[in-house]
């Protein structure tokens, strides 16, 4: 992209913004309300393009689509709501508010594993509370792009008619520069980027040394916790989801297994046998459970990690490439960790610690640098509720009984330390898409100052 | 300070956030409480500091260390508060909900103007949460900084007497080097600084390389619109309290005044002879209301302001250097707004312009880079709504009939754009202070996956 | 009906509700989707039926089921909200929270003149908090009944095509009887009656007898405060509008008239103007502004209370009777305020009385047993914000420079005093439909008591 | 008490809360920080009174001031809450926000068992919502009440110096006959009861039929499930606490034990053993655990349902009358459940009921009429869950691993079906004891109505 047309499209988006932030947000919801029955219409046609360029599988597509539907529910109904407060003022014949107002233009840059679910959480909280949105998409996924642009697209032609509405979101084409020319431009009142923590440490001074928001969503390094009082069947389906799903690719993908001695063996044995029968090939196949990786490059990396694991002494299981991007999910069995089960390699690969005492295995789960998401599966109420208290898991997410990844729209979602601090999706994910007034009024005669605080008078 | 010192206060900091951390909330309000009785005991002593060390005049310097007060009883109602929402899953037998956990350690820079209340917002809100805090204040302002933590340390002796929490508060001095230090480290959780923008522009990048959490209270460029509709002679209070108090050295001083044609001369004039009899001299006075600015550089600072001023034409009332740091307040009439005005000099010069629609007022108004204060002076019940909606003013602070310094600790502080979008004091301005836990839980036996995907039945 | 059939009816319900209180919540919102497109689908069918049974003309039949519509769009968000919050405990190793229950069957009687929306507001509630509903209609509106149901069972249908939710909403014909059996029945967890205020009186002691819930919306006799900055020709509007439309029966009716004696002239005479201009006749004919009251005795209602205003010695402006339950709006100016005046007749009587300070204004206006809905027309700052304080409107509603009638779904919508107290819709008006749990959980080894309380140790 | 006494007072309480209502919250709240400061210093000689008229042992009478101070520092928070909301309206030009308003006088009626805390309860929070209170205490509990009263007089005269508040507090002494005055009188908004049901049967329909609000606080049968995952050692500290505390004499007091089968001899033989070592006696004296009981009809009261109990052939352990009101806490086993352990019997007997499946507890734990609290003993995630699930426990009050009594005063306290429905306390309880106002305001030139409607253009 030409920075010529990419000024363009910033400024055909804040021509647009200044006209949408004056629609009533009901009617902004009500746009998203016909957004969302045109992704149930395309929902096939959108996982299809899903399936071909994020090659993930049907289900799991399909599922994608449906969080963007869902989303779409749930910025409907915020188009009533964007609560502020009132509340009382020290001063007589005061009032004390707050209120939120649109910010501007969000700047939206997500990634290849999540083309049309990471935009949604974004593009249907940006549009209810009156913004409007630049997406800066993978260069992997350009068709899902369009699909969902084109359901937009739509969705404003038939309830705003007669209003030229056409320029609220932007797709910008490109890869760093792109990311970077967002990240520098003061017109980008927020920049929402999912992707590495690499992306988010080179965007994220940019964008604070012009003083700007940023909402970031990088790498996790999500761990189960295997209790003694876990219910062990449960915990193997888990895992199996969380560690291959999505061929290992997910943000929230699980890997890193923390066991309690008592069933490693039991555990390790039972997940292998699973493992093993997990069917690894073509995304478009009905019964393919594990898809192929999304390039050369990803294959590369987890057979690095794999040779470095070996050469660490670790045992692994499976990991076999199996050509044409499809790889065999790997079980690697760590005595000792090491700066190796730290990172996040893109691909599925499972590391496998041990521990003895509840709070050994809490301080291992802790001991990486990124804090998206955490489960532990137990049966005992202290354990569980340890881990999701205030000494437990450090993440932003924190399941119990559940794997780490599929979170509900309804929850806010992100995690802390090197996952970047930001939250999408539910809860009150929508205030950072909007500014705050904090307004107080005078409505009698006099002029009293507050803290009580007396002036010449 | 060495760097082994500011090591050591941080390492003792994160030894007792902890323990502090295990504290129930209510108990680490229970101090808060105590330390609400030590300032009003203390609340002259530290007024005396405050007038010695930053020039304040004693008004305003007891209702400093009200604001400190005030915030201490704030904050122990949060203390069994700092709500979390629980909310239903979209899965059976599955409970969703937030729990808001402490944070770690967040580090505070104080400026000289508010030496002691700039602190109480961070400190009441950092230890309710949960917190330790390492606070860099003003060089300027020693004895102010070492009186608020006596009061600090007096009240953990008296209400935690068996327990070591001693370390809870770290007082780290120096200057701008300090202050990087803190940006610099990953430790410091969250990072809360108030200064000017450019210090603001320095330090935020630094924390964002990291991915750590900044707050930032910046530079504001504050004006009144003093509308047709006006009550001149509330508006005309106002104004002086505004520019004049605190020497015009407050981050929410009022800097700009837009005032409409038909009652220009009118107001103007009333506005001269109510800055004529401005008691101007030595702050320990009782009939001084506007005292030294802090230093010969905010003289000199002044000076060149209105030189600048003069160069372009504009007509100065006022301004006069009395020596001793004491100036006389000073009125521009801009005919033609120009980057001066745009800037922030942190001295008592007020620019004047005019507006002819109300529409061309929120526009003047809006066009500076800085978003903190603002206000409306009308009885004109539309241009006050339209002035608090998303058409007026873009800043954090928007009053109706009220200048634009001297907010309420019950809302949220801060401002938009060049003031560096932090929020601090009260609503929940506190969330910034905690992390947040998204948590479900499953107690059934089966394992549904959210969005309803299948995977591998 | 028979007592036979209501007891199998709320059997029905009670049975179905256990069923559904357990399908997570945004399952239940999805049927409230499909409700919104069956209602979209059959706007104009329920908006005919509307018009034939209440007699409203077309836009305010359509628009009535645009209320009920817009409820559903409100209750889908709801479904993935219902907030209880998360609290910090103050013993250690505790955590503190509370959650909202579905509640069981909710007993629901509308009255004529709102026949869809008040069931809506009801229902979408009622169904979102996994809730049954028995629905007593008015006698006058079977049609408008069957066709909410229908739509209510196709949503069910189609969503939830496996499982038997075929009873959960249950009609129960009949007057008075049916009522009190509502009212007496322990079965029935919350009664929510919307009608006259003789109607609660009878009702809510029943209810209160066996500790049982009510929401009540009775009756209103809301006002408007013309005041001296009014602009007069919008409050003109809102007056004519507010005043006859649905030919003086709805519950937020503007029946008083406020006005400031410098503009009293004035605007009577713009307003009998106004009113001689009222197409008064068949509600199906397009032009027609003012449709039939419902019944003869609504007619004769109105009779009496203008020749009980005309024996006052009350000017009378129109009211005549056209026949065919026809009537034209009446004026009348109220020199001495009574009784009369106190009292709610359900039909076009606009009394007019005038006021000289704003004080008195407000005395007037809340110098009645009812408390429905208010308004102001005024272009002062201190007026409008009087009207809205402590100090001002007693009401529920209160509005400024909008009639009283005509909510938006998104707030509370409801009253104090003789209104009953009840608040609908929006906002947190879900939580009447559902019961608390507080709840606490101690992780911990030992037992702490609340308050520090030691007992045997 | 005189009828015209009471008359007096109601009327001192109006005039007195038509000027407090106009005090700003956050000033209110001083009053209240200072009601604390003086129970603080009253602690000990409250707890006297409550000692010798309410009979309780030091550590509950401390305990429950302990309470009382609580509620001051939470209710100092809410002086600058109250929040209400503000939202986006569907029209243009339109805001719309609710506020809650002062609601003039409440009633407060308490039970001899909580003759302090249930006062500051309601007092702290009607205070600070801006309300009087007229005060009928029981007529056992005189001296606490004088005492209480004297705090809040000093706490007035400390910090409304100069103006006349002295009569905000009434107290109205007097049984059954003024309650119903109470209960009657439509000058008082709100009456807030606690006692037995049928002193809430009696009430609420008097206040419904004047169609008043009440808040009713009446009967628990209170039950522990001790599954048999339980911490059995836990649990039987929290058994005696929760039966034989205050005598069993709370109304959360520990009525009913269901006991999994598998557990029920080994805890059965422990807590007859804890049963033997209990100290009956003098609750002066401190070693004492048990006092006596309030009155003669209490014992006689026990007397009889213990016998009772045993003409249905239950085993029973304990309950000697050891004269002087004293008596020793029952055990009572209960082969087959019956009548008699549905009632409440205010006197320390525990029936103790045993189940083999999960449901089958909770299923008898709801079999009671009453709702007030519950509890479960378990390690079990699931128990745990499900208990505090839609399907567990119907009781507002709802715990894990603790007893049934000792609520904090941060969560809202209360009970369902015949315990009252109402909520006290912390949480949102304060909303009853407020108005709310929903407003709109128009703040365009022209008048566009809700829903779309187009009428008359």
């Amino acid at each position: 992209m030409h920075k010529e047309t990419y000024q363009a499209s910033i400024q055909k988006a804040i021509d647009a913004q200044a006209n949408w932030a004056q629609i009533p947000a009901p009617k902004r919801g009500e746009v998203i309300r016909i957004l969302g029955q045109k992704l149930r219409h395309k929902q096939h046609d959108i996982a299809e393009a899903i399936m071909k360029e994020a090659k993930k599988i049907r289900a799991e597509a399909m599922g994608e689509v449906q969080e963007a539907i869902d989303m779409c529910d749930f910025a409907v109904g915020l188009s009533r709501q964007l609560y502020g407060l009132t509340m009382p003022s020290e001063r007589p014949e005061h009032k004390l508010r707050e209120v939120y107002h649109p910010l501007g233009v969000v700047g939206v840059i997500t990634a290849f594993n999540f083309p049309c679910a990471v935009w949604a959480w974004n593009h249907c909280l940006s549009m209810v509370c009156g913004n409007a949105v630049v997406w800066k998409h993978s260069p992997l996924t350009p068709e899902v792009t369009q699909l969902c642009k084109q359901a937009w697209d739509e969705a404003v032609k038939q309830s705003m008619p007669n209003q030229s509405f056409d320029d609220l979101l932007q797709i910008v084409d490109g890869d760093k520069a792109v990311a970077e020319w967002l990240a520098d431009d003061h017109r980008i009142s927020l920049l929402s980027a999912t992707g590495s923590t690499a992306m988010g440490r080179a965007l994220a001074p940019r964008v604070a040394s012009r003083l700007g928001r940023s909402l970031l969503e990088l790498g996790g390094n999500n761990a189960m916790v295997v209790s003694k009082h876990a219910n062990l069947a449960l915990a193997i389906r888990a895992i199996v989801f969380g560690a291959v799903g999505t061929s290992g690719q997910r943000c929230t993908t699980l890997r890193r297994l923390i066991v309690h001695k008592s069933v490693y063996h039991d555990l390790l044995t039972k997940l292998k046998k699973a493992y093993t029968s997990l069917v690894v090939g073509d995304q478009f196949e009905s019964k393919t459970m594990v898809g192929p990786l999304i390039h050369e490059d990803a294959v590369l990396a987890m057979h690095n990690a794999l040779q470095e694991a070996q050469q660490k002494g670790y045992k692994i299981f499976g990991g076999d490439d199996c050509g044409d991007c499809l790889v065999r999910p790997a079980i690697v069995e760590v005595d000792q960790p090491c700066d190796l089960v730290k990172r996040e390699t893109f691909a599925p690969i499972l590391y496998v610690l041990t521990y003895d005492e509840f709070s050994e295995a809490i301080q291992l789960h802790n001991d990486v640098p990124q804090g998206l998401s955490s489960c532990v599966f137990t049966d005992d109420v202290r354990e569980a509720e340890l881990f999701t208290s205030e000494l437990g898991s450090d993440c932003g997410i924190v399941n119990v009984n559940i794997g780490p990844s599929g979170a509900e729209i309804g929850g806010a979602f992100g995690g802390e330390k090197d996952t970047g601090g930001g939250r999408e999706s539910g809860s009150d994910a929508w205030k950072q898409y909007m500014r705050r007034s904090t307004i107080t009024i005078n409505y009698g005669e006099s002029l009293p100052l507050a803290q009580g605080i007396q002036f010449g008078d």
